[in-house]
């Protein structure tokens, strides 16, 4: 059995929210996994008492008495709590106690957690933050989208593979492309970084790197005829995209609601709507550390906790950190 | 009467949409303007004959016989082209033979002409392409949308006052508020540049200065509960954000197409699809040079066409290039 270790305390619904979403992920997903419930017993007992119909043969409750609030600076938190539900969690982790950890709380400390406790794997300088961004068609995964403000040219080829490995075995793409995310599709075009990257990627082998692409080639998930599978950028760029793109899906559907507000009751728009919706993809993977740890947003409900179990369970079925591992050890990464 | 020129022979459609664009302009304007076209005189005639109904008075052409194509390096087709409708139509600015330029074709030449020929205002460090995002409510103006890949702190400060200038002489926003687009609100947060172009952002007078602003803030038009005018970035970060939009509101139609064709008929989906269409807006003003000069997509219809205008005579009729000479001259900015 996969055992998917959940923090109870994160988020800014909790624990109400993750225990439903364990409830759903129990009652949907395949049955080869349980939840461990990470956090105060007493609360998330009190929680589980107004979700029927639990698998409660499939949960257990593991008790950490601290929480990492959401404005805590996150490397003091860490340290100062050694029994936050964060710790604990990538504890269980360590001591091969569990498969995977899900937090939607603060992103600063369980990065920092994560990074700590399970160690990136040898050879990737930084791990990344991947996000899948809807398209018309396949969604394409971005990263870094968050966790490295600043990032030279290697670690960035770092990430290219960090995502090939991800798409590969987590989204079921046999080859995946990778493009560069650029402002032109030609050479000599990006900032200096960029333009490193763009010379490492194109000399690297186990990429199929497709060249620099540029911001309207995510949300159309292709790029010069092929389908892009994997974008990679340093976390600024990602993470102020990704943010615009949520914030714009809301105001397109907030601008059709204001002009027409019955077409958002018909049942084809419930499809538009999905594919907008963060919560279908279930959370944000962070790659290149020892283990499998999935960030999601502080809103999450019960179905974005739901899908980021989904895609925790996928991630340790496909052996996904073991293959990344193989990945930065087997020198096909730029040294 | 202002003389607004306007690059016949750039864009993806030339001399056609540049032709019906003027047409369309002098036809929905108001009377206050004429249009020269420059560009190969038999050319242009051959597509006005095609053109109904023009106000051949307010019209004159104007002889460029080289052209800059969409693939040429820019400095140097400025530079072996002196003939070219580029070249001439700032020519004519710097002679005080015409108000404004309008351009659809190669950005970088038209970026090149620009600085070389009308030259930055004293105490403009870069000039800065701004480009107009829909929101639910107000548009907010986004600068450098891409003419300065990497910038320095008091560069992106310099944006900060460009912006307020423009947002007040042609968005008629009395007050405008500013926003330095980062991935937190925190001080703490951002790259090196960002931190320290926070720092001199909130030092500066002259400037309605909010603070850090995200990627969701662009496209809700509000940051903590205010409006947001004026957003402030490098050109590499504006670049790929713009691009991205343009795509994912194309994305977002195509997506209620396939699902829902019909709705796309409904006649209040109109007012939804004109916010979502860059169109709209009419090309991006560059912004620090002496003089009006607007920069349209290759792709741009004469609707787009015409609403450059619109914004071109707008920003003569308000003194936008005297006042942005003045903001720089009187001291508002740091140095």
């Amino acid at each position: 059995m996969i055992r998917i270790a959940l923090d109870a305390m994160g988020g800014d619904y909790a624990p109400r929210v993750e225990v439903e979403g364990a409830a759903l992920a129990l009652r949907e997903l395949p049955a080869d996994f349980t939840i461990q419930l990470v956090g105060r017993t007493t609360d998330i007992q009190g929680a589980l008492g107004a979700v029927p119909d639990v698998d409660r043969a499939r949960l257990k409750v593991v008790e950490a008495p601290e929480v990492v609030g959401m404005g805590e600076k996150p490397l003091a938190a860490i340290r100062s709590k050694p029994n936050s539900s964060i710790a604990v969690g990538f504890g269980l982790q360590k001591k091969s106690l569990s498969d995977a950890f899900i937090s939607a709380g603060n992103t600063g400390a369980v990065m920092a957690a994560a990074t700590l406790m399970l160690r990136l794997h040898p050879g990737v300088q930084r791990a990344a933050i991947g996000t899948l961004f809807p398209t018309a068609n396949q969604p394409v995964l971005v990263l870094d989208a968050g966790a490295n403000v600043d990032c030279d040219a290697r670690e960035l080829v770092g990430f290219a593979h960090l995502g090939t490995v991800y798409a590969r075995d987590v989204l079921g793409r046999p080859d995946p492309t990778v493009g560069l995310l650029n402002i032109g599709e030609e050479d000599e075009k990006g900032n200096a970084v960029v333009k490193e990257a763009h010379l490492l990627l194109r000399a690297t082998s186990g990429i199929r790197y497709l060249g620099n692409v540029e911001g309207r080639d995510i949300p159309s998930g292709e790029c010069r005829g092929q389908p892009l599978d994997v974008v990679v950028c340093d976390g600024f760029v990602g993470n102020v995209v990704l943010k615009f793109y949520e914030s714009a899906a809301r105001v397109f559907v907030s601008l059709v609601k204001r002009e027409a507000p019955d077409i958002l009751q018909r049942p084809e728009m419930g499809n538009v709507l999905k594919v907008l919706d963060y919560s279908t993809y279930g959370g944000a993977p962070l790659l290149g550390v020892q283990g499998v740890a999935i960030i999601c947003h502080g809103s999450s409900g019960a179905r974005a906790i739901k899908n980021a179990v989904r895609v925790a369970r996928q991630m340790v079925v496909s052996h996904l950190s073991q293959d990344i591992g193989a990945e930065f050890a087997q020198g096909g990464v730029v040294a």
